[in-house]
């Protein structure tokens, strides 16, 4: 038991001076890297199909599918024309700063701007790892419940950008908008939220806007 | 990286030991304790409200909450009368054997007949890790989609059921119940499957019949 701790400690550690040489590659290159988390199912392929749509004549996209196992998700992507690899973590449930230095010197950044590394479903793990990105976003969906933040309460700390997406279904699920963004503000008082639905469209202009917004940042900074 | 690997090997031996010993122990006190595992938000609680609501007069029912943080489910179930705590993991993503047991000895079995643990809500590491429960449940919500047996086989691969929960929102979300039974069944053949609504309690019939069938049999073996 005790070892797990240790151990996890230790290579959090490494992680993070691995992560900050990520960052700083990445800066240097002019290549912004978006670290994409949320649970199993809460749409972050079609959320990140819609997003590469509408960015894709403007920036050079490409993709990093992490999976536990299953290529669907760049079988998907794929078809949009961008440069995908697929990552299978051999049944880890989150990268890390290593995982993903060695997927991007593998996929080669040299004529790509934007990155979006799709993380493991999962709202545990992943938020415990920077990977050097340029900004961490979170798809929180509808039908996952309004009180979530109050039991992943890390994965809204370090988060740059919420994202509540699956909006169009809030009728038919118990969904409280603001009770929800109470509970993020509590944990994270700068967190944007940005309510959308990636079947619909609903929401995705102020979310491309503040994409797009961020990119140039990173760039001219 | 490679210790991370080696330290999971080596505490997941010593867990299934763990585990082993758990099950003994429960099977000897005819203590019949369920794993329920689920993605964030696939309604763990809201289906354990109305399971034990069905089953709380014949058996004495308790329930081990366990969070990263907070208390929301415990006090929502500490609402019916029956016997509840509350576990902190702490960060951590998944309970192992040695934690449930600790959890068992604190909470104190010899008044009750049926167990609850509501696992960290997650799809990749509380599979990995055998509590020594009489029966592995998962559940997966229709909103999820139908595809993630592909993205985290392990879970379908370890669990006794299936519950697929939210069948109600059937219609809204593009859920092909056949389909998603079909991956389950190429990673599970003898895997029982029982589409239910924990809003509608319409399923809970089929459930509530296996639930019971189960209880007597491990009571009886």
């Amino acid at each position: 038991m005790y070892e797990i701790y240790e151990t996890k400690e230790r290579i959090t550690a490494d992680n993070d001076k691995e992560a900050a040489k990520n960052r700083a590659n990445l800066k240097e290159k002019k290549v912004f890297l978006v670290n994409l988390m949320a649970s199993p199912g809460a749409g972050k392929t079609t959320t990140l199909v819609r997003t590469i749509k509408a960015i894709k004549d403007d920036y050079r996209v490409a993709v990093m599918e992490a999976d536990v196992d299953s290529d669907v998700d760049a079988e998907t992507v794929h078809q949009l024309g961008v440069k995908v690899i697929q990552l299978h973590t051999g049944g880890l449930c989150h990268m890390d700063a290593d995982m993903t230095q060695r997927a991007l010197a593998k996929m080669g950044i040299d004529d790509v701007d934007v990155v979006f590394l799709e993380n493991i479903g999962n709202l545990v793990c992943p938020a415990e790892f920077d990977v050097g990105a340029a900004k961490k976003v979170m798809i929180l969906s509808v039908p996952e419940g309004d009180d979530k933040p109050l039991k992943y309460p890390l994965m809204f700390q370090v988060s740059d950008l919420l994202l509540i997406n699956k909006i169009d279904t809030k009728a038919i699920f118990d969904f409280d908008e603001e009770r929800c963004a109470q509970y993020v503000h509590q944990l994270n008082p700068d967190m944007k939220i940005i309510p959308l639905s990636a079947r619909t469209g609903e929401g995705f202009e102020e979310w491309i806007a503040w994409l797009r917004a961020a990119i140039e940042e990173w760039r001219n900074d």
